[in-house]
């Protein structure tokens, strides 16, 4: 039998040989793009045995961890970024002043329901800006609604209640990212539509795709209710939020307690974390890339967003570790108060108003570090052809989806008629398994997706830079 | 300040937007191209909202575990896929009788090495097939090669030593499967090559991307030796494999102990399970899908090959919850023995050419249950170009690699002029962390990513059904 093993072997060994997509496309390309091909498979190589990304990633998340604005955890990483990009060889590295909001959690949130005299504990946080209960919590009836819509029918039926809003992910949405803009007004208008009604308190089915035991916070807003109608809004988990429809149906009087101590500070000061590699023929030209140092504060910030602010840096990393300088000003941003505020990235923006900087493009990263699959794109038509038309370089990494889009929070303020935004865009399955809960951690982190991902970024950062400062004309 | 927060969040919300892939294509799409098109995404919102792969996934590894060809744990597997067959409502289920390998690992292997001193303990796993060593294990120095080049150079200098391979992955290789198959000879081939030398035994560095801790077992063979030539082998994971590298500098007469009790025993009687969905217009015509059933020993086998079972069922469920019925015969196979063997594949094989079956496809998924990227096409070139018209049919779902390339062990016996081959593609950046190692269990799969694989594979398979069977011959 064992004679028989080598041929059964070679036969399972040749049947298992995968396609080939591991070399630059060869055929029909021009001089230029064997170039290009060659440049970008190097910044790929590089990447994937000489990156450093993943270290940097444990490095923030394992010794700073969380690092809500305002924090001294965001101050930290604040420290920590600075020190980075001056190790990494920028060619200068400096801060930018930002007051941020400042909101605390406080002690962890309670919450639980009793049915038929049995009480059931619910995984629950507190939103972002959410005012706290009174002190003892609060208890009330519930009623549920499954969008704002429903909530703003309301009226007088909300008084005194809880108001639950049960909306859940469409799964049908192959981006889960649809999904979650599907959704997410629950979260962050509940508590302004129904506040006003005369509603006690907001309890929110949490942002994501599964259906686990995750409370996800994530920010809310109060708009222009008076204060005296601000009530506290909470996330549940997506299992508890699918267990208490259930009990209401047969339990349509029972009642809610929760209570957390979170309060609103007054702004702190911060910063944006921002080095440069001076461009050899434009620098006037600034390609900015970046992503946003501060997290929520329940994980690690790992997947939002350390993976974008590590291979944002990396991008500067590989032009220098293989000796390719920029044409153009190549600028690192490490963005403050994303999640709560983007004051960072207004700040970002006015100061490159009144500095008169003229910005060709950006690209952010901040859906995740998982495996690429392409760029959305943010630009007007001739560029963003121009950006389609470089598929066939990129096809090879994986990164097939070059398709019009938003780009991303901290550099949309950037945006204007002549500047090219770009947003990186890993794959989005997993992605709302993590956001905004405990389990964002360095773990959940890949290293290869992590690393691929820095290598995608340079490769259309290097194509940017070559070939977008041709067709810009130079602001006066 | 919160009065600002809603046009923060708004600002926000629209910058996050992402591209939208979650609708159909549209355009350009034929009347009939519109059916296929709304067929598919029927497909996957069935699968990502009533999908049942990933409870079958669970039951499978977490109530019978690793369940190696042979073994009381693969026996029960045979059980559960027979009734789980029936369950899912297919027209006919059996069993293929086929005798298969018996190797038992027996008591977990111990390695380790002393310097300066300090005793080193090495995680180890005896490879599949491999003879025990003798009971009080064996002690010798090490040679360390780099491949199967090396070690044939060796000769007398093997003499009473142990080999070590410590051929690495090449990691700027996109697919880690391009870089198993440039490592894995030494995996299977080591021992052969280095006993006729007189070695005493044959260490290999684990088959990862990674530098971690597992030891990541896999078949082996003893070729045409002498039996008194043959020696054992264990592989060691790649952090020891660059320990011990590290160490042999400074110390080249280390000695290596290791001791393991594995033993090949007499062919057990196993099966390959087998249900089918019979044709509503050419039954003759079999289209056949399918994974292995049978994983290695020290995980659960759920990314290998557990995922590939689960959504091989999934695509007959899925044909007939969305009422669909194929104009072929569509059968599923949980073939037993691929990982050391693949006694299952070829009585499939030999049973379906003794039976005069007409087989014109095959899909098989066995590259694990990542997030789909595509197939691999192993036609005549009629049929390449067919599969490939249909990408704009099944890029919407991240289905953009469409190459020719192997299909997988278990189908490929099936491999003929007019029979279409393909291999299910999922990406692989993540697979060879948790290949043939301790860490090969269900948590490491994710239920979205999953699904979008089941789904995937039905799309593929509904396109075949329809269009292939009409460029297809049947044969007398």
């Amino acid at each position: 039998m064992t004679r028989l093993i080598p041929l059964m072997i070679l036969i399972w060994f040749v049947s298992c040989q995968k396609p080939n997509t591991n070399l630059p496309i060869s055929g029909t390309l021009s001089e230029n793009e064997k170039i290009d091909s060659t440049n970008i498979k190097q910044f790929f190589n590089t990447a994937l045995t000489q990156g450093q990304s993943y270290e940097w990633l444990r490095d923030l998340t394992q010794n700073i961890g969380g690092r809500l604005s305002g924090s001294p955890e965001a101050q930290k990483a604040v420290e920590w970024g600075e020190q980075l990009m001056k190790n990494v060889g920028m060619d200068s590295v400096w801060l930018q002043p930002v007051m941020v909001p400042h909101w605390v959690r406080g002690d962890k949130e309670v919450a639980y329901y009793t049915v038929n005299g049995k009480r059931k504990n619910v995984p629950v946080c507190a939103l972002g800006f959410s005012v706290a209960t009174p002190k003892n919590g609060v208890t009330a009836e519930v009623i549920e609604v499954k969008n704002l819509a429903e909530a703003r029918a309301l009226g007088d039926k909300a008084k005194g209640k809880i108001v639950f809003f049960n909306g859940a992910f469409d799964n049908t949405l192959i981006n889960t990212f649809s999904a979650y803009g599907g959704c997410v007004g629950q979260r962050v208008r509940g508590a302004s539509v129904v506040g006003p009604f005369g509603a006690v308190g907001v309890i929110v089915r949490s942002m994501t795709n599964s259906v686990d035991d995750y409370p996800h916070t994530g920010t809310m807003g109060y708009g222009d209710i008076p204060k005296d109608q601000y009530i506290p809004a909470a996330a549940i988990s997506s299992r508890a939020a699918e267990q208490l429809s259930t009990d209401l149906k047969t339990n349509p009087n029972l009642k809610f307690f929760f209570k957390q101590h979170c309060q609103t500070l007054p702004d702190a000061p911060s910063f944006n974390v921002v080095g440069e590699i001076k461009g050899s023929e434009t620098p006037e030209n600034i390609i900015v890339v970046g992503g946003h140092l501060d997290s929520w504060d329940l994980g690690e910030g790992a997947h939002d967003d350390g993976t974008g602010v590590v291979q944002s840096l990396e991008v500067a990393y590989l032009f220098l570790k293989n000796g390719i300088r920029p044409k153009n000003t190549l600028r690192v941003v490490f963005f403050m108060n994303e999640e709560n505020g983007t004051r960072g990235a207004k700040e970002y923006a006015r100061l490159a108003k009144v500095n008169k900087e003229n910005h060709i493009a950006g690209l952010e990263s901040d859906a995740g570090g998982h495996t690429p699959r392409g760029f959305s794109i943010d630009a007007n038509e001739k560029n963003t052809g121009l950006l389609q038309s470089w598929k066939k370089l990129l096809a090879p990494y994986g990164l097939h989806d070059l398709l019009k889009g938003g780009s991303g929070a901290d550099i949309s303020p950037l945006r204007d008629d002549g500047v090219t935004l770009v947003g990186y865009r890993p794959d989005s399955q997993r992605y709302f398994d993590y956001h905004h809960t405990s389990r964002d951690t360095f773990d959940k982190v890949n290293k290869r997706e992590l690393e691929l991902g820095s290598a995608s970024m340079t490769g259309i950062i290097y194509l940017m830079d070559k070939y977008l400062y041709q067709n810009q004309t130079v602001k006066p």
